[in-house]
């Protein structure tokens, strides 16, 4: 935490704010039976700051915590505390207070815990919540998994074009939601989205003013099932705040927040490392061996596979590497090298296809840039390893071998890095995945192949 | 793009969304000679799409079509084009013209367009700008690279603590700022920051009330010289639209918005990805050969001369290896698969950490789980691969070495992969660095050295 808002928050809570420090007090607090203090020490503390200490206790310890809680701060903690504990409080709190909690989170939140809530237990929960907390929740989780409709709130303010703006500012104060608002919307009589007011107009405008007259009619909006990310993108593209959801029939139903997109954008770094490293899909430190197991495995098994295929490489220079036993020593260096430069190159071919700077005229310029970057560190690492292998195995003929080797490597590890993405991207493949073990395993065949066809021709 | 989006736009602007087919007409009115129908055309376009199509376009022609637009549209194209669009208009516009588009600029964006002026142009271009803002922008490039004052817009609006609502709206009434803004700043007689009053709240108080009576009180800041990638974090954990930057006598001087935000983290993913690859900083596809190799070298060098290691180690067992050559088609499936696990094993760490999953207390814990998780891996890769292996070479014997051994380096993989990154976090490196070629080459020294003492040992 910086250190301006540590010293406020000392100033406003009296407390200090290591966490490790607060964690022990609660835990004195408990083993002390002295309930009334906690409560009092819990009240000084931000919700999201609670949520992130709350795995420090056991699984009684975090009811307790959470019990003692005002129903909106608990509402902030089961929102944002991580997944295991957020299982334990759905499944050892009481259903009746577990739902007085739900009623107070915006409804996509809500939506988001209900999730996780056992197929037994949610009907039941559904039931004690609010009727009308409950029914909009079940129409969210109506939407397909990651589509604009899971993250909107259906809870939004929104006026009339030829309602005149002292009404609408009257309208508006009659509103309570669930979640702060800064952008108000206009709709028709069927309820389609007409235009925005951003908050501030309605400060700016003198009364008498139509809202048709002051509203934004050039407004981006997107389908209830239009891909989350792809939303995310057109917020961060046209820099937006707030993005209206409409239905097929153009009827708003719903609103995208920055805060959401801010974690959609999260979700969706996590997902391009788990592609580059060759997992299924994230784990989240709560999954059991099994699970995880099935998770990592396919992409271990497939690269095991591969590298037998490097095996058999091997096992066709058998008469070279027996006449020669030394060079069996470099077979890691040649793997290793050309690995490496194949992710390196893959990496920034992929990363520019997202960004949309590899596009249909640009791409023959861009191979013939990686071209030459490839030739340049190929000679340098070839450099390098001649001098390096010559001293090492005190024969200049085989550090020749060797480096001459890496050039060649170098350069074709990084066209199969260049080239097996934007293959991908035709085929609308997700090019990140290219970026993972595939090259890898494709570049040490091939590495070890180029490595001991010069040797052989070395030799003879 | 989306559906509905794409509707709307056809109905707005009465032409086609699509990007080849615009490139295709504005060159056709280019050729043509038909600037006044290119200036109706892009006048009909948003500025962010007319940005995202720029790199299609000659450097002349580029020029051209920045030179039709209106000031405030030249602003946000500017903003955010690609690097090397920028730098082209930067290098080939007249100073005076691109003075009046910097002045239309939120300040923040202008500073960073400004850094990018050769610096013998600099000058000029800050004294053609209007006073004000070019002082801002100086005083933005002050701060330090990645602090919360190189992304915060100077420009907000502040109220005294004991206004009247009304008047505090008469006063907000007044200003005109770069940015758009939806919460008000309330401060002391020393600009020292006091609360916060969200924009709603002042139109659903009554005249009357005293701006301090509507404030909240607890608000969040951070200084001048905080990380960005702080600011962000506590904006995404607390959910903020807006973060208040004060100086380190507390006195307010800007805000950094959730748009800001947004970019922010997506270049620490960009950053992240970078660290895993093993590249120094993100190459953004304008770079010069040179420039690019520079970045790229340093890990492959460190890497080559790791796996020298390895091969220090195969040499080491040249007498064993001689006596049974098809022991080497294994030593590419030892190395990849250890690789594989360890990335794996260090990305689920490396992420845990980050979202502060892995503390103090549940260290041990997890690293339970991950070492069940490794054995479960490990079995199942050593029965897979002696049964391939015995087929292959046909050789119970050889297959059972390799089984065995790959049970071990999986095993031994994750446990690196584990490891490797909560020592870096505990010496206040980086751990996601743990994560690239660091953890690959470390296990391809270990893994080969399990395999060739298991095979020695079976052999002997």
């Amino acid at each position: 935490m910086d250190k301006s808002a540590d010293r406020k928050k000392d100033f406003l809570h009296g407390g200090s704010r290591d966490p490790e420090e607060r964690v022990a007090r609660i835990k004195a607090f408990i083993e002390g039976g002295l309930y009334g203090e906690m409560r009092d020490f819990l009240r000084e503390m931000e919700p999201e700051d609670i949520a992130e200490i709350l795995n420090e206790f056991s699984a009684e310890d975090k009811l307790r915590i959470f019990g003692s809680l005002s129903s909106d701060s608990a509402a902030v903690v089961l929102d944002v505390t991580d997944p295991q504990t957020r299982l334990q409080i759905l499944q050892g709190f009481d259903n009746k207070k577990l739902a007085r909690v739900l009623d107070e989170m915006p409804v996509d939140e809500a939506a988001d815990v209900i999730e996780d809530v056992a197929e037994e237990k949610r009907e039941g929960l559904l039931d004690l919540m609010e009727q009308e907390d409950a029914e909009e929740v079940e129409e969210i989780l109506g939407y397909p998994e990651d589509s604009a409709g899971r993250v909107m709130n259906p809870n939004f303010v929104f006026v009339r074009q030829d309602d005149d703006v002292e009404d609408a500012i009257k309208h508006i104060r009659g509103i309570e939601l669930d979640e702060d608002f800064y952008n108000v919307y206009v709709v028709d009589e069927k309820r389609r989205l007409k235009g925005i007011v951003p908050l501030r107009k309605f400060l700016l405008s003198p009364s008498g003013t139509l809202v048709r007259n002051i509203m934004e009619q050039d407004v981006h909006s997107v389908l209830v099932d239009t891909d989350q990310e792809q939303a995310a993108m057109i917020m961060k593209k046209y820099d937006l705040f707030s993005l209206p959801v409409v239905d097929d029939k153009g009827e708003l139903v719903g609103r995208i927040t920055a805060d959401d997109i801010i974690d959609v954008i999260d979700e969706e770094r996590a997902e391009d490392i788990s592609k580059m490293t060759g997992t299924i899909e994230e784990e989240r430190g709560t999954e059991t061996t099994f699970r995880a197991t099935r998770n990592r495995l396919p992409w271990l098994i497939v690269c095991m596979i591969g590298s037998i295929v490097t095996g058999l490489v091997i096992q066709m220079f058998e008469v070279t590497l027996a006449e020669m036993i030394a060079l069996v020593s470099f077979i890691p260096v040649i793997t290793a090298t050309g690995g490496n430069s194949g992710v390196q190159a893959s990496t920034v071919v992929v990363r520019g296809i997202a960004l949309g700077h590899m596009d249909f005229g640009k791409l023959g310029d861009e191979i013939r840039r990686q071209f030459k970057i490839a030739v340049s560190l190929g000679f340098v690492c070839g450099m390098v390893l001649t001098v390096l292998a010559s001293f090492w195995k005190r024969d200049s003929h085989l550090g020749l071998i060797a480096g001459l080797s890496i050039f060649l490597v170098v350069i074709w590890s990084n066209f199969v890095g260049v080239f097996v993405p934007v293959i991908f991207k035709r085929m609308n493949i997700d090019p990140a995945i290219a970026s993972g073990p595939l090259i890898t395993t494709l570049n040490d065949v091939i590495g070890v192949f180029i490595y001991l066809n010069v040797a052989t021709a070395f030799i003879s």
